[in-house]
């Protein structure tokens, strides 16, 4: 089951920024107000940023960046407090949202914390309004995916287990 | 975002089977207590079978599945009352857990439902403890998918928009 796309969460809190990896985010509602959920474990840092400002972006990266995921999944900022340069973990920002966000990645999407205490205290799950969206338009455009047609290194990867990834693979009619 | 794998959800309540495609589900937990999600419309019978059941299965269909799954995904049993005859879907079940299962999938999850109303309402998200789980030992053994080492059409199948699927693709290490 836990080979949907990996995501890079990421968050900015007074000034403080961190990126985590996590395999179990999804999409709730794609309608007029769409919605994605994390899973976000307690002992992250990236969680006490979105907890305190109330915001976090998840972006897709792709198989280029398979080094770099495992990386800011396997370490924490409680233990690596500069692990952003550590890692060599390069961000951006766009005008009018104050949250990181990672180079090279295919796919962002800038979301809204929904408090829901219940969900984040029992299961670890976080649920974000989505703001702003946009993706690499080598690999998604018109409301799909073209892996078919882009470089093989701009594929979205799946986490299976200690590392290693399932890439998205052709594409089938049903 | 929404390249999980598809996934198969069945249930049953009072003798009535249906089975349903679902684009957006996930998992919550893999640790002593494993959970799931998965979104289910208002507007579909197996939601109501569910809600009445409390119980509920997910399976993952494969390639050889595509046209399959996108015909449980289009016709509704509230509109085609034989549904699972009219389209040929073959379930089984399983010693002690009363839940129709689709024949042809590579896993299979059987699901106590943790009713949360407020999620259900206002999220259509519903939330699932795993009870029973195994798959098609061909693609997924000792906790990882092995997808390159057999037959192509056992590769899940993630929905990208009309009918149009990404299957699993290659392993790479990250």
């Amino acid at each position: 089951m836990n080979h949907g796309p990996t995501v890079l969460v990421s968050a900015r809190s007074d000034g403080v920024d961190n990126v985590m990896a996590a395999a179990w985010a999804g999409v709730l509602d794609f309608g007029d107000a769409p919605k994605v959920t994390v899973v976000l474990d307690k002992s992250t840092r990236t969680r006490e940023l979105i907890e305190a400002s109330g915001r976090f972006a998840l972006q897709l990266p792709c198989a280029a960046q398979a080094e770099l995921t495992v990386a800011v999944g396997s370490h924490s900022a409680h233990d690596m407090p500069n692990k952003l340069d550590y890692l060599g973990v390069t961000t951006f920002t766009v005008p009018e949202h104050d949250v990181p966000l990672v180079q090279g990645c295919v796919a962002w999407l800038i979301c809204r914390l929904l408090p829901e205490p219940h969900n984040q205290q029992t299961y670890d799950l976080f649920i974000g309004q989505v703001e702003a969206a946009w993706a690499d338009e080598r690999v998604f455009s018109q409301g799909r995916w073209h892996f078919d047609t882009a470089p093989d290194e701009l594929r979205t990867i799946h986490h299976v287990a200690g590392g290693q990834f399932i890439v998205a693979g052709a594409t089938v009619q049903g």
